[in-house]
């Protein structure tokens, strides 16, 4: 079979493949925001017998051929090939997993979310214990099957991000907390209060109709997008013309929900501007969890904590939102960048999250190191915010409970958080020297901003590594100084604090 | 094989099975309720790829000899038999349909509907008409592999109710025209002009507020229902336990969101209290059509437009409706039981309802046996209207492109809704005599009346045919006489006209 036969059997193949994948995708959606909660167990059940149809698919042989050929090929073109090996290395990860071994993982993973949830709703570590021991003994058996000569957790991590090892995480968080924890320290040292309007009580039609209002702001289209309601805000790619975000509303946080919102538009713009014609092949979304988190950040952050973003919208959300009435623009970009040790990653300011990151970073390499168990889990979770946070949680749904990831075996996920904020900095530097961005926020331009990282980012997908697209767009490889330096400026000078 | 090992074997062959079909089933109600219209394409495409997939395990043939052999086995439990002699009544339908036109009519369906709901928008009969022959053409080449001695029509007409014939179906309708039509054109003549609120602007807000009312009177549960928006309300069973439903809200008709409620929910109902040990067995949704009809129409008008359904409720509904601040309970019962020519069918009130069903009769029964074609069909059923009630549409949305059901090629399947108007009626009048039907619904109780349904028609699912169960409960088999007799007696009564 020459290569351009092989391509088209190949194509058939994926598309083949990419139909089930949207039916995960979408029974994925539907159980996580609409789904009457009876229907679980059957649906989990289906879902993990059709996860099993779909993992035969990838290990048909047949296919697997194909892909071997197309990767080894020299005449097909660079997207192509580097498609082509892509796929090579992420099916050598898997191919060896035996067919029943990986359903009976899928149904671990959907009992486990489905347990997770019961569990944090009741604070019951103990009813998830279990489960998290089988999903790390399960996650730990199906990459034996690699044959892998590093440690499960190191594969783990360059799974999430490609070339990441353990090495460079550990050089990284130990310059976040080298550099950070003085200024968090100064900063609670100084006694600032909350600003009240932060946890005022806000109906939640004022804070759909905030929502609704930032959507256009944004410009993240209704008819390529949906804004959904689930226990823990994600974003779904369903294809290039369909991304979707779900929120959280808090009758008494209410800015939760805004940047839940801004944060999941971020990956839904993202998926949404990748160049149409990768659609249904693998590097329309095989972007790194890293890369993928410095698009929210960038949107969360960068961009939504700034003054420039609301000064012509916040006069908007005033009208809207009967607990802003008496409170300044200053007073609001202030709150919204208040800095507070609190228990909640998703809730957490800027400043404090890699700290909440490194938690779980911490954890998760010793579990799988060998150094912690499952028993007692909570406490060393608790220990850890004692003592990087100052914080003690009083129960497990605010701690160890609160996020989903590990629910659903994904181990390795949490650090692509830090790292994507780190990514987001040096890209938002390099933005800032080819665009006004500020005046384009103050002008209700936000299309600009969108065609600028569709051109320079998103619309690769995944065809390039971090590395490749950090130096292609701001000319050096990932520089984590711009995330630092970003932080201590933005953080001492809001705070009127010498460093 | 062994009879047991055979039917272990089956049930695995079935789960697999039921996996894609809960796929489509999600994703079909994914698309038809918050799936944003861009991603249209890619998702049909998807769709029909996956409805291969399931095609392909439907004629698997050791699939097909498990059943074989399970039909004609003689020591199966009686519901094992008969679910067995059903399946491969089914199979015998689609099992010669070569896998390219399976796949290719499935994703005709799918445009199909695409197109429909496009063309009903801008009422562009011309934009639909080519698919409708495609659907048509399509639909008989399907048939001619049964290699069935019966025409096209015939055989689509057994297809969505077991045992009945168009000859049958000729028999009912001549007797609802020669029976009610009298009775309408006096109704007409008498010339009682229609309540006003029934047209009065009602918020859609204060609608959801009445659904959900509703919603608790009927006892439809949170947990394992759930309602959802359409452009044309629906029912769907995903699970024994997840039964759902869809509505439309009309700011100027608000009566509609609250009967399609009613009306829906009946549906639910009905799967959702089939015996639970069915689950994921063809018998737990294999009932017709028609029976399907009669529970859903059994709720919306012989329980849910009488006055003791709305006794406890309506004092409720006024507190949520400006609109009903002035409108008496006798007032509103006479408004919701209104008469009127006009030409939606899932608007129609129940007098006039089943005329609406005998024009689409008549046009795909004249299609199918060649009397008709898809050319100026938009005029044939404007000239039926203005035939049949007086009325002539004046746009193809409010004509000929009002239903989605020949978009998706479902012929046949109308004139089971006023088969099973005529259903419900025959069992309506034995659970009258059984219970105080006024004041289980005077005194809240509506768990009685589902208890009654379920322990009677429901559990069973699709155990019995609709003459079985019709015999089984009332003593005798279908007489349509209770029908006619209900609705020249409620009609004649509330219009005040002797017969």
């Amino acid at each position: 079979m020459n290569t351009q036969e092989a391509l088209t059997l190949f194509r058939e193949k994926q598309l083949r493949i990419n139909s089930y994948r949207l039916a995960l995708t979408t029974m994925n959606w539907d159980s996580s925001t609409i789904a009457p909660k009876k229907g679980a167990d059957y649906r989990n059940h289906m879902m993990a017998i059709l996860s099993g149809e779909l993992f035969s698919l990838y290990i048909d042989p047949e296919y697997i051929k194909l892909i071997e050929q197309l990767a080894a090929a020299d005449d097909l073109s660079e997207t192509e090939s580097i498609e082509m090996k892509q796929m090579l290395k992420e099916l050598n990860k898997e191919r060896n997993i035996p067919k029943d071994v990986f359903v009976k993982f899928a149904q671990l993973q959907r009992d486990g979310e489905t347990i997770w949830e019961k569990a944090k709703e009741t604070s019951d570590y103990p009813l998830f214990k279990p489960y998290l021991q089988k999903l790390i003994d399960g996650t730990k058996r199906n990459i034996s099957y690699r044959n892998d000569t590093r440690s499960t957790y190191a594969s783990l991590i360059d799974d999430f991000e490609t070339d990441m090892t353990i090495e460079k995480y550990d050089e990284f968080f130990a310059l976040v907390k080298e550099k950070l924890v003085p200024l968090i320290h100064a900063i609670k040292e100084a006694n600032i209060p909350a600003p009240a309007f932060l946890s005022a009580s806000v109906p939640i039609q004022q804070q759909r109709a905030v929502v609704e209002l930032i959507r256009e702001y944004l410009q993240y289209p209704k008819d390529a997008g949906l804004i959904s309601e689930s226990v823990h805000p994600f974003s779904s790619s369903f294809s290039a013309f369909d991304n979707r975000v779900t929120v959280r509303y808090h009758e008494n946080n209410f800015t939760s929900s805004i940047f839940a919102l801004i944060h999941e538009v971020g990956h839904a713009t993202y998926n949404g501007q990748v160049n149409p014609e990768y659609q249904g092949r693998h590097i329309a979304n095989s972007m790194t969890y890293g890369m993928h988190e410095s698009q929210s950040r960038l949107y969360e952050n960068m961009l939504g904590r700034s003054k420039a973003f609301w000064s012509s919208l916040y006069p908007k959300v005033v009208e809207l939102v009967d607990a802003l009435k008496d409170v300044s623009l200053d007073e609001f970009i202030f709150g919204i960048n208040y800095v507070t040790a609190q228990f909640y990653r998703i809730e957490a300011d800027e400043l404090t999250y890699p700290l909440h990151v490194l938690v779980r970073y911490e954890i998760e390499k010793d579990l799988f190191e060998g150094n912690l168990t499952t028993e007692g889990l909570d406490e060393v979770w608790a220990d850890k915010y004692e003592s990087y946070l100052d914080i003690r949680p009083q129960s497990t749904s605010e701690g160890i409970l609160q996020d989903v990831h590990w629910s659903g075996g994904a181990f390795g996920y949490f650090p692509t958080y830090a790292l994507g904020s780190a990514y987001s900095a040096q890209f938002m530097n390099k933005m800032s020297q080819d665009l006004d961005i500020d005046k384009l926020m103050e002008n209700n331009q936000f299309d600009q901003i969108n065609g600028w990282l569709k051109d320079n980012i998103h619309t690769f997908g995944g065809l390039y590594t971090p590395e490749q697209l950090l130096l292609r767009i701001t000319g050096e490889t990932f520089n984590p100084s711009y995330y630092i330096d970003y932080l201590l400026n933005k953080y001492s000078e809001l705070y009127k604090i010498k460093l």
